[in-house]
């Protein structure tokens, strides 16, 4: 037995015992006689004593020990004279009476601790190392912590975790498929799942009921910044519901993991908001609703007065930031330039400082006079001390930058607390969006999601205007998973796919092993999948999803601690009847 | 909402109540004036009745509903006159006031029951038709049952679950690997891990102690009955621990499964048999020991006495099936033409029967008295009635037939109970084995294994007498598992390295990702890694794996259903910077 208890167990009423504790050194101090040395674990870390007074030569060895050593250490447990509340084992340490080096150490090349020295690309390369810092590893017990409560949840509600094969098939209309060679079939190709999408619905015609599953997806996709080509998700499917019934099904998850996870209450039902209304008012499908600053048009209050920049513009929009009317110039220059950057795109930004004695203040006060600008101002919402910031262009990018600039002033007034969870439910989706390069309609979720009933009318003269019973679950301006109804009648799937403008022979090609198992009994069916290390991330208070994968790639889809991806051998090539281009 | 009740819910105490329920047409009977219909979802069978006295018009449209209808109804529940004690739901029945048809559906290529009259190849196509039939669904929602009581147990064992990578890279010494090209790195690839051997062990350097994952692994071999390329592991790791301490977690994830899944109490300590007694014993290094009959050693017994397919053997040995004394010629010659199949490869096969009267016959009685008889098949633990079965060879081949031998007479006479479980841990496994063609040894386990410490001396004069700290757990004469304790210890490294043949820069190459972790504080680590696959078949009492798999791949790794692999267009090759060889 190496040892009797974890570097995190010992508490004061463990005084007196014998024990032997396992782990690495983190620090050693020597003071007066006395060496300490803080032993870590996964469990916690205890402080050690050796005395000079007692053993000068085991002194003399915990001296010599390094950082990251691993070692084993029997001895006294003893309370502490100055005890350490910030530690839960900060009541006691142990005299040590015996030393064991399991194993040495090289001198890290980073500080193991939080406060590290190492930048990332070290850090990386040193995976196993950076994941021994304390935050690290937190995260990734989190991790654990919530695939835990999502089977728990799911478990206790009737779901059945069915696992999807990994060697699957090309997927027509999805993103880019990474490929797998099979060598006994020459020239052909597995490829790896972007969404178990199809064998979720399969398992509904099989009468599964309730489907999960936390699974792996691939996406061959360019690269991005915080984008993985491997990814994990919630993956889940049920028959014979509505889409209310669905919504109270995954509230109640949420709710089990913001209790579980975090100790906290969140108010159900979510919040509800038609796609439309999410753009119009916030200039995005995902709003941040833990602050409000919502956009209001004020295309036609503003237009034919003689001010070119309003004239021009199909769309003019403001928000109103709070308490900012002291904004100096400096200060709404700065703005200005950040409204103008590439990747928020808009001209020009215009304000209207509203004072609290009622005055107003605006670069375009010649074209408007006071009244008007306070009209103007009081419709956005401003009052006293408000600053209104006005974005005109065409209605797409103006909403858009809008929407960047919102987020942006909420970021910068503290209004995005991320310990403060806003979750809510954006519906009504475009059932179809127009590819102007194409000159087609592409399904905007997945060709299989059912228009609203009420627009069903509209699919085969107005298309565009088609609403779906498509949805997306949003917290905190992350979106944290979607999902819709599917389609389960014939009639209905041949109306959208010609809708989408696919033959007959066409759609019975590209998606014939759906709609051949839709000839049995298909039952009506639904679901959602949730982005499980992003949801892990929202609950961690982690930016970067990439912080809470114990092995992540890097933005060129590289991992640099195992040095993957890497050439093969020409024999292993030819075995696979492959051979590379120039 | 579509319903108010599931087909698996209704008691004779919901009598009364009026209630919709949705699912699959099972069955249809007209009997005088009636309509019965079985209704069938996942959690049962309801039955449904139409009367021609109370609505005449809903009896015509039930009886024109077809097999697999998916349908909805609402009815009153009421008690049936004849209870049907076989179902759950057989004190009722529901007497429907309106029917609606969700979905209709074709004549489906096979009977949706459990006596089904698809097969397999036909089932396979159709795969979730197939998984409607409630004896296929019960075994996956088995799986999923034993997916949850691993991780109940091993969560509360302080196990953490990590993900690791599946785009991972190609490991040497192992089986063929499955490799992805990359768009982005042209001309190099990643490779789907055989199994995370490597990451598991760099997460003990990283100092998670505890790790399990129930895991996707890929192997590229060549085809076998009842191989996937795809399938599930168990893979645990764990620091700190010695082989017993192993021993006694596994073996109570074990008890777990076998107390939640099956309601059965298993014995433990599990029986531990040295890989030499296996083998020498049992001619296999796994016993199936439901049942004795182990194999006797006598060479010695019968050598030099002129008969000469003993005397030019190296290795005679025998079984002894009890109470087979009065086996005819006809049963004799089968079982000798049965040991003679290239499968089982022995020359042939001798007997001795001995009868209740101390009599004894055999073909070699010209070369043996009745006393030598006698004394052979006392020495192999015959008694009156009794056959001794004897085969002659090499030591390997004789032991393997003999082995053959045991399982199939212990087949015959119904000693391989499928309900009755016998555990056993195979220890001691040989470190290295000799490869006679490559003219080298290759590590039995893997590279990291450990010698057993008493057997370290012998590294460099005589490896191949070394015995290793590994394991298997078997149960039932089937591998549910293995592992080994890991070295951790540079020298130890470099010694075994050099045991098998290779250069220091050679295992620098190779090995040199985890040697490197290995240089900063790895601890003393173990672990083991379980097939899911198989361990959740011989639980469910099945033979093949496949039946527990929702969608498996055929013997030449084809999906039939889905019709993968498949060609890839050239635009996606040349993407990938690859062509085709002819």
């Amino acid at each position: 037995m190496y040892r009797t208890d974890r570097c995190g167990d010992l508490r004061a009423g463990d005084e007196g015992r014998v024990v032997t504790l396992c782990g690495w050194v983190q620090r050693i101090r020597e003071l007066g006689g006395m060496v300490f040395i803080d032993l870590r674990d996964r469990y916690g870390i205890t402080q050690l004593v050796f005395s000079r007074d007692i053993d000068n030569e085991l002194c003399d060895r915990a001296v010599e020990l390094g950082r990251e050593f691993v070692i084993s250490v029997s001895g006294r447990v003893t309370l502490r004279s100055n005890r350490n509340s910030q530690m839960p084992t900060g009541d006691v340490e142990i005299v040590v009476s015996d030393l064991e080096i399991l194993n040495r150490s090289e001198t890290p090349p980073f500080t193991v601790e939080d406060d590290t020295d190492g930048g990332d690309d070290l850090r990386m390369r040193y995976r196993y190392l950076d994941l021994r810092r304390p935050s690290v590893m937190q995260k990734i017990m989190l991790r654990h912590k919530m695939a835990r409560e999502v089977r728990n949840y799911m478990d206790s509600n009737d779901f059945i975790e069915v696992e999807t094969p990994v060697l699957y098939k090309s997927t027509p209309e999805g993103a880019r498929d990474y490929v797998v060679p099979s060598r006994i079939h020459k020239g052909e190709f597995y490829a790896l799942p972007q969404s178990p999408q199809t064998l979720k619905q399969l398992l509904m015609v099989a009468g599964f009921d309730r489907y999960y599953q936390i699974v792996r997806c691939f996406r061959d996709e360019d690269l991005r910044a915080d984008r993985q080509p491997e990814f994990t998700q919630i993956d889940c499917e049920l028959s014979f519901v509505t889409r209310d019934e669905i919504f109270t099904v995954f509230e109640g998850l949420a709710r089990h993991l913001f209790t579980t996870i975090l100790g906290r209450e969140i108010e159900r039902p979510f919040r509800r908001m038609p796609y439309s209304e999410a753009v119009s008012r916030y200039g995005t499908d995902k709003p941040d609703l833990r602050f409000g600053m919502p956009i209001t048009e004020i295309t036609d209050l503003v237009k034919g007065i003689g001010f070119q920049v309003f004239d021009n513009a199909g769309y003019t929009g403001a928000i109103v930031a709070p308490l900012c009317g002291n904004y100096s110039r400096k200060q709404i220059d700065e703005l200005t330039g950040w409204v103008r950057r590439p990747q928020i795109g808009a001209s020009g930004l215009i304000y209207i400082k509203s004072g609290s004695d009622g005055s107003v203040k605006s670069p375009v006060g010649k074209y408007f006079n006071d009244e008007s600008l306070l009209h103007i101002a009081a419709e956005a919402g401003a009052t006293g001390d408000d600053l209104t910031l006005i974005v005109s262009g065409d209605r797409d990018s103006a909403l858009r930058a809008l929407g960047e600039l919102r987020l942006e002033m909420g970021r910068r007034l503290g209004l995005r607390d991320s310990d403060s969870f806003a979750p809510l439910w954006v519906v009504d989706f475009p059932l179809l969006e127009w590819d102007g390069d194409d000159g087609r309609y592409y399904a905007m979720h997945h060709p299989f999601t059912t228009p609203l009933e009420e627009d069903r009318h509209l699919l085969s003269d107005n298309p565009g205007k088609v609403r779906a019973n498509a949805y997306d679950l949003v917290i905190n301006g992350v979106e944290i998973g979607g999902g819709s109804l599917r389609i389960y009648d014939q009639d209905l799937q041949r109306e959208l796919f010609s809708a989408l403008g696919y033959s007959r022979e066409q759609a019975e090609r590209e998606f014939g092993f759906l709609m051949n198992a839709f000839r049995y009994g298909a039952p009506p069916h639904g679901g959602i999948a949730f982005g499980f290390d992003r949801w892990t991330a929202l609950m961690g208070g982690g930016e970067s999803i990439r912080d809470f994968i114990a092995f992540p790639k890097n933005n060129s889809a590289r991992d640099v601690m195992i040095d993957s991806p890497s050439p093969l051998s020409d024999d292993q090539l030819a075995e696979l009847s492959l051979r590379l281009r120039d």
